[in-house]
């Protein structure tokens, strides 16, 4: 250590690509996590919190031809054994392992959620993050699509629950097996033509039926003037496609009859709309009707990498982007099935179905809404006029915690007083409380309302100001019960 | 990559010195950590949640001459500018960090919390993890001594309010500051000298009075029966040392007077008497007595890295070690004063203090006393005698939930009954609920009641397992209310 040398300060700053949270951004979601594992722990699934480092091997992240086997993840080499370990990219991955892990000891199905944050080893940009929080419900270990059901039904409980009120989204559900049905009448049997399709589809959402259509067959001029190379189908092969994509009818008993006309003779593709059509019909006798789970084949995101039911919630209202222009708000948590799950640790397949919701997205959309944010009160803030009666400021604050209101005595140089107001002010306390040498003598203490201070400071007549004085003298027995009264009323008003 | 090469399958392990937790472990740390929150919330600290992620160079571990800077931290570099990035290993780094970062937004004095794992890159061991849970309150850019006690009452506070009786506990405070005063009297102006004494008092707690005595002279046999080289001071000049760790007496009044006879002429050491009275003044007005928290000179851990006041909280009670010998718990939480927190990135100093509790050692306690921990009761399982009754199964579960029930359908293979009702013991589910096409036709269903029927299983004689039948039958009409009865009852019985 070079003692001597005059160290470089560091620069305080968050690493690129992360966020801290302060006050009621923590608060806010804390609250949100609270109610979704509410919903989760009454519909039978447990809790379950990994570390949030796994072995890389574990994760599925290693390929032994590269040197850091870190793409996408962050990772590093332990020090004594030479392992690679990494922070976590989802929840899914470290459920895998713990289902492989303790396949002997957990219940079988096993349904679990966890919370908590995950990393993505990312360039970050605008609204791109490098870690955010995933919250998770998933099934392991059912077959059945009433565990596919049960899943789309608590997501639309949960949404409900956060306060998205019905009508402002919806659960649309898909089917991996109806595409299966549907690549086998094509005569697709090619994995690598599949895959060209597959890649395909998933652009349905930017470019919609027809720019499928031109990629599917010969090729498309996308908006930057660029020519995309199409994959190379003939019109009537790339039609049962288009077929599926676009066969949402008015009524679900349409639907099927489209899509069944789009799987032909494939009897996974008939398999698969049967799946869908139990899982409207368990839905339906839940009271879930297509108000808020409704079978939709235009979706697309998760069909190349879930195996059966796929589920998407999205919620419907318009909000304005940053340019002030109305879109819809779009997707907040997404699904399905995926059946290899614990497959690539013991060699035995295992059905599981889950979903994930993007917390970070849906406190983004009850903030667009008003229907969350904001600011939040701040303490009463007892403030220091005589720095020998220290201990007489911090008793009235002990009494007023102990009658259960958020209270604290100005810490700060009690010199200016000024600045305690300042201070209480950036607290957005509701209340300060002053006690000088001549208020003690007689018993009382000064009792500030910043709230109403504030207000009639911005819009009050003289008369006003005088009738409602928005500072008063209250005995010293009667403070916590005039500053009840005072935050009472003014969260009544609210 | 090498497609054709069959892949070896991955290791389903947690990795080294990382741990899992599953359901109740998970929802009683959390019930803990919302509890503390809310305690240091009351008393005025906003939450902060930083990234788990930090600059090497802000956590203050960046060392020029190696080439990995990761002792003590998982550490890894960024690809495209190479900076090095690693997991937090405390709470009060990214305090630091934020505080200088945001030093002109936040308010001064800061009172902030923060809760979330934190990671050790250590050799792990048993009952050493490399993540593990802290719980922190610190108030940053206050001077008084106010602020400490205050820490130090809102910590009895907290031990109290996540469900440790007063007598079970006690907050110790000590003040560096004293100890300066001790070594000044000792004439120790080498630097060297102060560091090898504060080293060896860092072994009080281990060594006693006597082993201190003599590593300050010269050096002590320790018990593997290694002889450790002392400190080379003489008697007369290791006696303050010894009479300001002893000075705690049977009141806080002769535990002054020691302490003043400890620190002789010294100026800074009168300062830091003058503290702990006034601590122990402003903790007496709020009704702190010394049964909570008491001035304890004996309090080494942290002396050397806190600038002021010191504090610790201990469990006073006694548990079994693992070879069954009654030993004290011990610590819980430290914190104490630092006030070169922000000064590592500005160049100016801010005084701040805090405190961090041990969650996970606090959790231990709590169930080593038997006041946590065990089991939660399991959802009520719907069973599913007839598989093309699935829609039925899960409406009884939806209606058992929209009651507040929790509540979920079997979902694996309901073939084998008996699996079912397995299932429903290894969930520790309180009831099942059985239903077969016989009693669908009669509008009724079967409620067998698990926690019952499993204690006249154990217990009862024939008579009785007759006259208490732990399953009957009720009517679909009447099952919520039924169910609720039973459970409601345990409850009660508990």
């Amino acid at each position: 250590m070079a003692k001597d040398k005059k160290p470089r300060r560091p620069k305080a700053v968050t690493p690129k690509g992360f966020r801290d949270y302060f006050g009621v951004d923590v608060t806010e979601r804390k609250a949100m996590l609270d109610t979704i594992a509410e919903v989760y722990h009454r519909h039978g699934f447990d809790p379950l919190e990994t570390s949030a480092v796994e072995t890389v091997e574990a994760l599925g992240k290693f390929l032994p031809d590269v040197d850091r086997p870190n793409a996408g993840v962050f990772a590093w080499q332990e020090e004594d054994d030479g392992d690679w370990l990494a922070l976590r990219y989802d929840m899914t991955a470290p459920l895998a392992r713990v289902a492989a892990q303790f396949r002997n000891d957990l219940p079988s199905p096993y349904r679990r959620y966890a919370m908590g944050p995950v990393w993505r080893n990312e360039k970050p940009g605008p609204g791109r993050f490098r870690q955010f929080y995933q919250c998770d419900a998933d099934t392991v270990g059912s077959a059945s699509v009433a565990a596919d059901a049960e899943i789309c039904g608590m997501l639309a409980d949960t949404l409900e629950a956060v306060g998205i009120p019905r009508g402002d989204y919806i659960v649309r559900v898909n089917n991996r097996k109806v595409l299966n049905g549907v690549l086998e009448t094509m005569g697709l049997s090619d994995d690598a033509a599949r895959d060209d399709v597959l890649r395909t589809i998933d652009k349905f959402d930017k470019v919609g039926a027809d720019g499928v259509r031109q990629l599917l067959g010969k090729g498309r001029l996308d908006a930057s003037g660029a020519y995309i190379d199409g994959v190379g189908l003939s019109d009537d092969q790339a039609e049962p496609v288009i077929a599926f994509l676009t066969s949402k009818a008015d009524t679900a008993a349409q639907t099927f009859e489209n899509l069944r006309a789009a799987v032909g003779e494939s009897k996974v593709g008939a398999e698969g709309i049967a799946e869908l059509e139990t899982i409207a019909e368990l839905l339906a006798a839940q009271g879930f009707g297509p108000d808020r789970v409704e079978i939709d084949p235009s979706v697309v995101r998760g069909l190349g990498y879930y195996t059966g039911p796929v589920f998407e919630a999205e919620l419907t209202f318009e909000i304005k982007d940053e340019k002030g222009r109305p879109r819809q708000f779009g997707s907040v948590a997404g699904g399905g099935r995926y059946d290899d799950l614990v497959k690539r640790f013991t060699g035995q397949a295992v059905p599981a179905t889950g979903v994930s919701i993007g917390v970070d997205r849906l406190l983004a959309a009850l903030r667009a809404k008003g229907r969350m944010g904001g600011s939040e009160q701040g303490p009463v803030v007892v403030t220091v006029m005589d720095k020998t009666r220290m201990a007489d400021y911090q008793a009235m604050a002990a009494e007023l915690r102990a009658a259960g209101i958020r209270a604290e005595v100005y810490l700060g140089n009690p010199k200016n007083f000024g600045n305690q107001l300042k201070y209480a002010d950036k607290r957005q306390s509701p209340v300060a409380v002053i006690q000088g040498s001549d208020e003690a003598e007689r018993g009382v203490v000064q009792v500030k309302d910043l709230v109403l201070g504030a207000k009639i400071a911005q819009s009050a007549s003289l008369e006003e100001w005088k009738s409602q004085p928005a500072q008063f003298e209250v005995s010293r027995a009667d403070m916590v019960a005039r500053i009840r009264a005072i935050i009472e009323g003014e969260n009544d008003a609210v």
